[in-house]
C-alpha cells in the first residue's frame, strides 16, 4: 500500500493507512508510548497503549527502537485535539523496522557545538537538521521560479561541455584532466559556449550546471565546484536590457521562494523574504566612490581603483538601504582593465557591464558582450590571450547578433537569502581544496 | 527600441518596429530586392523597392549583404497576402549591418554531403540548420515536461558533486583529475549522492547534470560526457513503484514535446510523437528469451545470458509493437551478476530492477536499491568492491528508508524520439575520445 505522507494525513482521518518514516523521538511513559515519526513533509505522533495485551509485542518493538531508525506501520489516523502535531495521531496495528540506526555521531538537532568538518563528513546526517533540509527546498524553489520565468520567455536550456580542450579564460585556476593520451580541462564557466549558442542563432539560452575553480583558497565564499545559473540572450540594445532581465529573473525566483517557504523561513531563520521592485537602483563606480568618501569616510585603496573590494561591497549595501530602501544595487562603469576581454566597451572605452550587489556581496557580473570579431580580437590581444581563445573567436566570424548575459552562483544566492555564513552550509555537498568527501 | 521577434510581427501590423536577425537569403530582382531575415522563431521578408531615389543607399547596403550577416532595421510591418512567409513583409526605412559574415565553410541547409567532423568543428554553423535548431528546442521541452512533473510531485532538485575522491563503481572508466596535491575523479553517475539524499531524509530527489565516462569507444550511442536525468525516491514497496513513476515521467515529457513541437517534428523529421499509455508492457527476461526463440528463431548468445544485447533490444521493440502495440517495454529479472551491487535482490536472489527499452534501445536501468547495510556490504564484497565504496556504505548505517530510482540519458532519449542515427547529432556539443573541440 502506498505510503501516506505527513502533510496528507488530514485527508485520511478515520482510515487505516500505511506510514513509514524516521523515528524522531520515543517517549516511554507508564501507560503509553509516544513515538514521533518524521518524513520530509513533517512529523506525526504514533501512540501505543501498553494496556491491551495484544499490544505487548508492539510495546516491545517500540522499547527497542533506536533514534532515526526507519519503521513502517499500518495504523489508523485518529483525530485528537490534545496532540500538538496537527491534532491527530496514528494508532498502529503493526510495526516493522525497515532500517535500524546505529547511535549517531552527533545530535543534528543541535549543531552549535559540532565541528563543521564533522558535520560535512557526515553530511547526510547534517542534512537531517530541519534548517538544512529547508535550505535544499528553498534552493529548489528559487531555481524553479527562475527557470519557469525563462521557459515562459522562450529560453532554450543548454548543457555545455565541462570537458574542454583549452584552458580558456584564466589558465591558472583550471583543473587538468587526464583525457586518454592528451589533457583536458574542466570548464570554469559556460561563458564561451553560451555565446556559441548565440552565434548559432539560438537567441535566448540558459544553463544550470556545475562550474569548477581550482582556487586553493579556503574562504566562506569560495568552493572548487559550485552550481552556476548562467544565461545569455541576443538582440539587445545595451547592458541595460541585461540588467532589466536580471531584475525580472530574481523577482521571479524570490517570489516562488516566498510563496512556498516564506513562513517557514521566517520561523526557522528569522528572515523576511523581500521581493524587490523594478528598477533596482544603479550607480556608476565613480559616483559610488564619492558617496563612500562623503558619507562613510571610506576611500577605495589604490590597487582596487576601478573595481570593488569586500569593504566596498558592504558599504554598497548600507548605501542601497539608506538612500534607496533597496537590498540590491547595480554598479556600472568598472574599469575595462578589471573585466574580461569579452565584455563590450563603447567607442570611448567605457565598459558595457555591471555587477549586482545584494546584502553586501557581489552576486553577478553581467555585460553586453563584444560580438564584433575585430574588436574582440583586439581586446583579447590587449589581455595577452592567444591560442587558448582562438577557437572562441571563430564563433564571431560568420555573423553574430549583439547579445549579453550574466552568471549567478546559485549556492551563494541561497546563502545570502538565508543569511548563512558560508557556502559550506548551502552547497548540497561542499567541495574545497581540502574536501573531496563524502 | 526592443526587437520584435518574427512570431510577434502579426501583432504589429501597420506599426514601425525594430527588427534584427540573420540574412538568410537575398534575391536581387530588377525593380526590387527581397531579403529573407531569420531569428530563432522564424523567417520574414524584407522588401526594398529600387525605384524611389531615397532608397538608393539601402539598395546599395542590400547589394553588399553577405549570407548570415546580422542586420538591424527600422521597418514598417505591412500585410501582403502575396508573401508566403506569414502574409506580411517589412518595409525598411533604415538598415544597419551589426555583424558581417565571412563566406561560410559549408551550406548548413544542405548537410547531406558534409563531413560530420567538419560539422562538429563548426558546430555553431551546423546548429543553424533548421532541424538541428529544433532538436535543441525539443530537448528543452522534454526536460521541462519531466521537471514540471517532478516539481508538482514535491521532488527536490539536487546538484551532486562531479569531483569525487574515490573512483566509485567501476574504476576503469573514470577520468582522473589533478586536484592540488592529490587525485580526484569525475563522477560517472550521481547514483551514490542521490542515495545519500535519501539517507538524509529528503525522500524525493532528482538531478539533471553532466555524467562522465572514460570509455575509449567510438560508437553512435556513446560519448565521454552527456546529460543525465536522474532521480531517486523513498518509501517504495517495490521496483514496480519505480516503473510506475518512470511511466508518468516519460508521459509528461513527451506530452510537453507534442504540445509545443509535435507539428514541427512531423514536418521536419516526418515523425509522429506518440504519447504512451500506462502501464507499459512488462516481461521477465526468460519469457522474453522464449518469445525470441519461438517467434524470431533468435537465441541469446551464452555470454549474454541473464542480460540483453543489441540484437535482443531490437527484437524487444519488434515484440512490443507486434504483441502490445507499444513502443516501450520493461524487461525484468536480469541476472544479479549482470547488475550493480546496489540493486536490491529478494530473499531468493531475484533482482529487483528493470531495463526500459524504447524503439530498440535501452533508455534506463532502474531498480529498488538495497537500503540495508548488511545486505549492501555483502553485495559489494561479492563484486570485489572494497575501499572505494566504504564511504557510500556509511550512508546506510544510521537509518535509511527503502527507495529506488533510475537514470535516463537525455541526449539518447532525444536521439530516439527524433529517429537520429547518433549522439553526435543530439548533444549540444559532442564529446568523444577524439573530440574535445570546440
Amino acid at each position: 500500500m502506498k505510503k501516506v505522507y505527513v502533510n496528507e494525513l488530514k485527508n485520511h482521518l478515520g482510515e487505516e493507512i500505511t506510514f513509514s518514516g524516521f523515528v524522531d523521538v520515543v517517549r516511554d511513559k507508564k501507560w503509553v508510548q509516544f513515538v514521533i515519526l518524521r518524513d520530509s513533509t513533517g512529523k506525526v505522533q504514533m501512540t501505543v497503549e501498553k494496556e491491551p495485551a495484544e499490544n505487548a509485542s508492539m510495546v516491545e518493538q517500540v522499547t527497542a527502537l533506536t533514534h532515526d531508525s526507519v519503521i513502517k506501520i499500518t495504523a489508523k489516523v485518529v483525530e485528537n485535539e490534545a496532540v500538538k502535531l496537527g491534532g491527530l495521531e496514528l494508532i498502529p496495528s503493526n510495526i516493522e523496522v525497515l532500517s535500524k540506526a546505529e547511535e549517531l555521531p552527533f545530535d543534528y538537532n543541535n549543531l552549535d557545538g559540532v565541528n563543521l568538518d564533522t558535520r560535512l563528513d557526515y553530511r547526510w546526517l547534517d542534512l537531517r537538521n530541519e534548517k538544512n533540509m529547508l535550505i535544499r527546498q528553498v534552493e529548489t524553489a528559487l531555481t524553479q521560479g527562475m527557470r519557469e520565468f525563462l521557459y515562459a520567455n522562450n529560453f532554450t536550456e543548454i548543457h555545455t561541455p565541462k570537458l574542454i580542450g583549452a584552458a580558456s579564460e584564466s589558465g591558472s585556476e583550471v583543473f587538468e584532466v587526464k583525457y586518454f593520451d592528451r589533457k583536458a580541462y574542466l570548464a570554469q564557466s559556460p561563458q564561451f559556449y553560451k555565446q556559441m549558442a548565440i552565434a548559432a542563432g539560438m537567441d535566448k539560452v540558459f544553463e544550470v550546471g556545475p562550474v569548477f575553480r581550482a582556487e586553493n583558497s579556503n574562504t566562506n565564499r569560495h568552493s572548487t565546484e559550485f552550481t552556476g545559473f548562467d544565461l545569455e540572450f541576443a538582440h539587445i540594445d545595451s547592458y541595460e536590457d541585461v540588467m532589466s532581465l536580471e531584475e525580472d529573473l530574481l523577482i521571479a525566483g524570490l517570489t516562488k521562494v516566498k510563496e512556498k517557504y516564506g513562513d517557514k523561513i521566517k520561523e526557522l531563520f528569522g528572515i523576511e523574504v523581500i521581493i524587490p521592485t523594478k528598477p533596482f537602483p544603479r550607480m556608476a563606480l565613480k559616483d559610488l566612490y564619492q558617496k563612500f568618501h562623503d558619507k562613510y569616510g571610506f576611500d577605495i585603496p589604490t590597487e582596487d581603483v576601478g573595481d570593488m573590494n569586500a569593504e566596498a561591497e558592504k558599504l554598497t549595501f548600507k548605501l542601497a538601504q539608506e538612500e534607496f530602501n533597496s537590498e540590491f544595487m547595480f554598479i556600472t562603469d568598472y574599469a575595462a582593465t578589471k573585466r574580461p576581454f569579452y565584455h563590450m566597451r563603447d567607442e570611448n572605452g567605457k565598459l558595457q557591464g555591471y555587477d549586482l550587489i545584494w546584502r553586501g556581496t557581489e552576486i553577478t557580473s553581467g555585460a553586453q558582450r563584444e560580438h564584433r570579431y575585430e574588436e574582440l580580437l583586439k581586446n583579447a590581444q590587449e589581455k595577452g590571450l592567444g591560442e587558448d581563445v582562438k577557437f572562441y573567436l571563430q564563433f564571431f566570424k560568420y555573423g553574430c547578433p549583439p547579445h549579453g548575459g550574466f552568471g549567478i552562483g546559485l549556492d551563494r544566492l541561497t546563502m545570502l537569502l538565508l543569511g548563512l555564513p558560508s557556502l559550506k552550509e548551502t552547497e548540497f555537498i561542499f567541495r574545497g581544496p581540502n574536501r573531496l568527501e563524502p
